[in-house]
């Protein structure tokens, strides 16, 4: 992949001067078209071997066009706020959002590189990376993301002659640094391993476009140009990305499937007494796990599903108030804000991960993708099929991270829905709980009762089981809920 | 101030029960009502001594409230994230939005309590961080939050008391660390600084609550009334704050006043060999400073305001080309997003302070304040009046912590800014840059003057220096401002 960029590539002068003019008007005006329709957001990676011009790359394309709208993210070492946290984070963070740009230094490449270099993964861990970096691009692409990967190339000789260019003028001295030699040295030993990333993570929706840097006037004018084609194939098609498969198999048949939550035992009960016994001891045993030294490795996310009514609030509350508030955020998800809008769908989740220690509680979530947008169709069937294996991965990333990821979902009848929407509206301090679209909800609720079925199917899984919850009597359901989340977490502290 | 929670307030169980019930129904509805109405918000600040409860008080408060809708932050150590901004950077991260309550551990006056007391500041730059204070919470105050400030004391015998109990038990031993007895060794030292603290910053829309530790019931209890209170005062208020004072003297006298940006000599001009010369220059010297080992101390704002086609994106094109790409973000200001217009008018700038060694150019700026809101009436006239100051205090802020901010005003004629707007409207790729609105703006071109001659008279400060800019000819325009900035930093880096 790398052997034609290490040719001698370059353009002359004049051509570069009349070519430049040409490709800069057409790089604003696609840039302006990109802003006012809304479309991309275009993300461009820019990578390669030390020295090969990235920076200067960089610094030309915002140049060419209206810096305003386009923003450069270097990623050095971890901050300690990104390293309590997954490493896809800072990531999800820098996102730009619709009709922008934003350009990536080496973004999630350079680590896997680094690393793989050192030694300090193998090959089959490489590769485990470079799947995942594939379906994380992959997600990206069906979310509207437009992905431009370059790989900025130098052959052994062009990289030497560039380093002792740059080294002799005084004006670019400081730009030479140890790494760059260290590079120098590492050059074959590196070469194989570029060629293997960038043969695993090249892909039909994001390829690389490996670019010699030898000669800058090609280096620039040949970035400048793919992006432009980009930018304009992006104001060509449609607002959305047409679905590059059809859209998965419909979900299993519904005779299995509703069994799954109605087959709940709805009667279980617990007396006062009970209930007061084992909240007392649940807490307890909260507050000490959740004080535990061993927990600072870890995090915790709880998330709470259920039908309107089902007692999610309450439940949270008898967690919250074990815990020390300094230490858990509640985050009730409701309408996307305009800066989540024009963001990925898991951008607003991922803003809330919490860092080593610390607890969020998540009273809905990013389930709501395959719960309420699935059924009342905010979204198209394609997003909410695809949507299962990307949250599947985005928990996996979260336990990796040391994060447990505790989902329940509380189960009612419709004839105690009922009793509790008709209480609400009945109690002044309740009546808050209660709107129109609770009622309205109800009346769909064999589709959703399917759509949990579905849901459950789909994600439960090792990492990240769902707990069902028989929440009739709402002691039983709190009870089960807080012995759920000690359980887990005594579980990964080990 | 003191005295009266020393004399073993409590209240007996029974009591406690029965007002709980009540308290809690209370605070449940007064906190929908809040969020409901879009009041508020209603930030509680809790400090005060050791081992007095402030925690546990914390976590009583989101027990009996909706967690969901409260958030407490505690806020420790500066992490390097924080440390690289000016102080109050991470309160306004903090900040809870309208409708919503935050409360805050310690906030802004654990570390001026902790320096003075470890002899690290004397009494006069105590009382300096204390007038800051003031004004910080005054204008806090003005944009409608609700600033509750609690004092939770104990006297020297029950805070021993305390520490004891605490460590005998050993359920809650873990919670008694060394702070807590270094604190009591320091009780009588530490006395006098908490009066004087509390002293200095009892304000008349902020007051400090001194509230007895020593018996939780009554701690409890009273900081919830208390808090009942306000929640019910702010619900039953407008939707904004009355203004406490009359708006400030209108601004000074149309006569001198536009004189001063009629009076710039437009005629000034650069030949293309001149420009060309200075801007090589310039860059040059720019991209050296940046780079400079001493710009880490530093950080750059760069604000530039000026009539519509005045040329604001062109200059800053010609700044960004000499800086690395990395190094710098474009805040471009239009009208604010949902999540900005529910937080106080600064927050939305506090978000892009760059930290140390990096660069954030404004392209309008939180002048928009004294400038379109005054003139179009979007605020309120107290509200642009009192801007001035805040905006004064805000930059002060930054200057203190090390940020270089360079004010800019392009000016230009009211022909050539015609000219500009039809070269706009007659080529294919400077469109996008003219809208009804820049004719209409255009048309109240007296107004504006007017504004912006009080802003420049205003908030030209010797921290942070407005530079007006003869930008009628546009090479002139832009090696004036880099020559500006450049001396600017030079200046800075000594």
């Amino acid at each position: 992949m790398l052997e034609s960029a290490e040719i001698g590539h370059q353009i002359d002068k004049k051509v570069y001067a009349r070519e430049e003019v040409r490709l800069r008007e057409a790089l604003l005006n696609a840039q302006f078209e990109l802003s006012d329709k809304k479309r991309g957001p275009i993300l461009v990676i820019i990578s390669g071997v030390e020295s090969g011009g990235r920076g200067e790359l960089a610094n030309q394309l915002t140049t060419w066009m209206d810096p305003r709208h386009i923003r450069v993210h270097a990623f050095g070492p971890r901050s300690p706020e990104e390293a309590a946290r997954p490493p896809a984070w800072r990531y999800w963070q820098a996102l730009p959002p619709t009709g922008k740009i934003g350009i990536f230094m080496n973004a999630w490449y350079r680590e896997a590189l680094d690393d793989r270099l050192a030694g300090n993964i193998d090959d089959a861990e490489l590769n485990v990376h470079l799947q995942e970096v594939r379906r994380e691009e992959r997600t990206l692409y069906d979310e509207g993301v437009v992905l431009l990967k370059f790989w900025i190339h130098l052959s052994r000789d062009a990289q030497k002659k560039r380093i002792h260019a740059l080294e002799s003028d005084p004006k670019t001295r400081w730009r030479i640094t140890a790494a760059d030699k260290r590079a120098l040295k590492l050059y074959s030993k590196s070469h194989a391993i570029w060629e293997h990333v960038l043969r695993e993570s090249s892909t039909g929706t994001a390829p690389w476009y490996v670019v010699e840097g030898t000669d800058e006037r090609y280096r620039n004018l040949t970035v400048g140009k793919i992006l432009l084609d980009s930018l304009q194939a992006a104001l060509a098609s449609p607002a959305r990305h047409a679905p590059a498969v059809k859209a998965a198999a419909p979900a299993p048949s519904v005779i299995d499937n509703v069994k799954l939550i109605r087959d709940l035992d709805l009667s279980k009960k617990l007396t006062v007494k009970q209930f007061e016994l084992g909240i007392a001891r649940c807490q307890h045993k909260l507050a000490r796990l959740t004080h535990h030294k061993s927990f600072a490795d870890h995090a915790l996310m709880l998330v709470f599903e259920g039908a309107d009514a089902a007692g999610k609030g309450g439940a949270i509350r008898r967690i919250s108030t074990a815990l020390d508030a300094r230490q858990y955020t509640i985050v009730p998800i409701a309408a996307p804000t305009d800066e989540e809008r024009v963001h990925p769908y898991l951008w607003r989740f991922w803003r809330h991960i919490p860092p080593r220690g610390r607890i969020t509680i998540f009273d809905r979530s990013w389930y709501g993708r395959v719960l309420v947008e699935r059924v009342e169709r905010f979204c198209a069937v394609t997003d909410w099929t695809r949507a299962y294996d990307e949250i599947n991965q985005f928990e996996e990333q979260l336990a990796k991270a040391g994060v447990i990821v505790v989902k329940f979902w509380l189960q009612i009848s419709k004839e105690e829905q009922l009793r509790r929407f008709r209480e609400r509206e009945s109690t002044a301090f309740k009546r808050f709980k209660i709107t129109p679209d609770d009622w309205r909800n109800r009346r769909k609720r064999a589709d959703y009762e399917r759509a949990v079925c579905d849901m459950v199917d789909r994600s439960s899984t090792e990492i990240a089981p769902w707990t069902l919850v028989e929440a009739e009597d709402k002691r039983y359901a709190r009870v089960k809920v807080l012995k759920t989340i000690v359980n887990r977490i005594d579980e990964a502290l080990g």
